[in-house]
């Protein structure tokens, strides 16, 4: 028995059947002598909607007016589900950002969370009641109504779990938990059984779309921990935790790949002092995010230097070194949007040699050949040609030990 | 140049285009250097549509939740309207219930505005924003959502002109005005250029839908001149305001009907001490509203006993009436539900004799039967046969001289 705190995401409210399952799972954990707090998001689709009747108002929406548009969506479905457990008679309240006292900061369409006052929560809970709260939304200090950004709901959930000091904070969502590796190119992913928060960022951040990054940060910032589970099934998902000494036994907790950039190559750049500003400092002024930067120094006072951009932003990127390079006397400027960006992931490595090594070894043996490479101290990325990466995704699964057991085994 | 309270109703804001219309509405009057406030309902078919998403939930679904699932109907459209006319380049600021400070009672679905703060709202025009007002909804004193019930947005648009000391309420709808009588059934009826509080009460309760009734209490209570027009022309509607002497020209400002009602009769009761109570007690404890009662004697200590109720109630009133009749020995319980009422109402009918009379002879003329009679100050109201129903307001509106002129002249 104690305090849980359960998120549903939009697939899991979807409509009115899967509302009235949803209202199964919590009443089970109540009736267990739980005391429950609900998160929950839009019907899939509905922000989509909304966002999309926005912008036939206009290609740039304000932004105020649209956390007031959006945050309709959880308003919803708070309500539907609280009708529902209602219904089923047992004690609910909904309660919307603002009446959860969820504090953020002005900064429409992508706010975070400054401070939550449980006060409301804990009375309505001692009161025995399932309390559900609207994710993605909260209010900021002149009482505007604020959203978090896509996937903000999870970040809701562990917050509140958080200020409530829950002992069990459960995400529930599509999939039945972290993976290995996707499991769609990868027939052998297994489901981790725990993962630590850093992994998890690594993970969040190169492709998993599983848990919005900045709610695990705020998990890790406030050690809650998080179980990551499927809403159709009762099986147990994947621990989010603080890194142990368990853990540490695996050297690599999982594989990911990102093919959502793309690579830009000055050659022959003339060296000298502030070149790196000229090139970088009209990118940064359009607001484009350079993830990989690589220099190379060449004979005779020259420099090639390559780096990656989202996908999103190539065209405009491409434009304007191609201005910078004629401003610096650059030979060229080569673009490729063909490329993907595969990592190794895990804690163990900080305590183990010889990973990279392993990883370049297991591309070479397949005729990989490795454009980029960028490392932290949790993981090693790799910029290959895109239509290597479900193969190298599956070479290097096996290769550091993470294939299914039952699959290894044959 | 003042400050305006501008209402519009749920066809003035069915979509996209409809809401643009509106802005250009809004804009006009705020080029012109006006204060404007706005005031929304939700898209037409949208409440109707969340109850039934409700319904499907429970027969009964919690009133608190629905409250907080409603209000997202006005929530959607004050962000619309707001990002529209930032589009068009105009300071334009969405306010909730509880941002524009309506207070009200915690009575979920048919909640009473308490008081009204209007510091944001006056901040916002100092700034010379236009503020959009979600209409139909407030916050009880525990931070709850409450909405004011049907046609709650009119009162809303009401208050707020009170509590800002607005220059003018205008309510846009899809009617150009208060008519002398359902301009569907008479060809003849003309729009009123101006009609009392108290007629506009006698009005709204017989059936004419333009107005929320607690809306017109509202306004007379404050003395708020409200301007009834039509949102889809530019055309003078009908000011709805205090009475005064210019109006009392007029003996009679309109004919209204109404055939929602059905007839119980009670005949041959024992007239003794406290049968009325026997008889309308079970009635109220079922929540059913009587309207009129009529109480005949006959000779020998009996009496005959007749009350209308809404059609809705009809049955069950009958039922409890049959139970009633055998406990108190009555001879018999009759129903009829082909009756319609017919009313005559104006104040000028305060200082003239003989209104009374004439609406009996006119209808006497036609050879309709007068079933029940029933008077206020400013009102008389005829029961009749429902197939009299259209032939009677047309007689009455010719006999007291509301006809159109040009239609006169002829």
């Amino acid at each position: 028995m104690g305090l849980i705190v359960q998120k549903f995401g939009g697939t899991s409210v979807a409509n009115l059947d899967r509302i009235r399952h949803v209202a199964k799972r919590v009443t089970k954990t109540y009736d267990q002598g739980n005391d429950v707090v609900v998160i929950l998001s839009a019907m899939s689709g509905t922000t989509d909607n909304l966002i999309q009747m926005a912008h036939e108002i206009s290609d740039a929406p304000d932004k105020r007016e649209m956390d007031v548009l959006l945050s309709t969506g959880e308003q919803t479905t708070v309500a539907l589900l609280a009708m529902t457990l209602i219904s089923m008679n047992y004690p609910a309240k909904s309660l919307l950002g603002f009446q959860a006292e969820v504090l953020t900061s002005s900064k429409s369409g992508s706010a975070r969370i400054v401070n939550i006052g449980a006060g409301r929560i804990k009375n309505l809970l001692k009161e025995r009641n399932i309390v559900v709260i609207a994710g993605f939304q909260g209010y900021d200090s002149e009482g505007n109504i604020t959203t978090l950004g896509r996937g903000g709901s999870d970040t809701s959930a562990v917050a509140i779990a958080s200020a409530l000091n829950a002992d069990k904070c459960e995400i529930y969502t599509d999939v039945d938990g972290i993976y290995t590796t996707d499991p769609n190119i990868c027939k052998k992913a297994k489901k981790l059984e725990k993962i630590s928060y850093d992994e998890m960022l690594e993970m969040a951040s190169l492709g998993a779309k599983v848990l919005q990054i900045r709610s695990v940060e705020f998990a890790k910032k406030y050690n809650v921990p998080v179980h990551v589970r499927s809403s159709f099934n009762e099986e147990e998902g994947t621990m989010v935790v603080n890194e142990d000494s368990d853990m540490e036994r695996l050297v690599v907790s999982g594989i990911t790949y990102n093919n959502n950039e793309a690579r830009i190559t000055l050659s022959k750049v003339p060296d000298q002092p502030g070149i790196a500003s000229k090139i970088f400092s009209p990118i940064a002024k359009a607001g484009i995010m350079v993830d990989m930067i690589i220099q190379n120094t060449r004979a005779g006072g020259l420099t090639d230097l390559t780096f990656t951009v989202p996908k999103t932003d190539f065209k405009q990127a491409l434009e304007i070194e191609t201005k910078v390079a004629e401003e610096i006397g650059a030979e060229n400027v080569l673009g490729d949007e063909n490329i993907v960006k595969v990592s190794v992931i895990g804690v163990g490595m900080k305590n183990h040699s010889g990973v990279a090594s392993k990883m370049f070894n297991v591309l070479a043996e397949e005729n990989i050949n490795i454009m980029m490479i960028s490392t932290s101290e949790i993981r090693i990325s790799c910029v290959i040609e895109e239509k290597y990466a479900e193969l190298a995704v599956r070479v290097l699964h096996t290769a550091f030990g993470l294939d299914k057991e039952s699959t290894t085994h044959r």
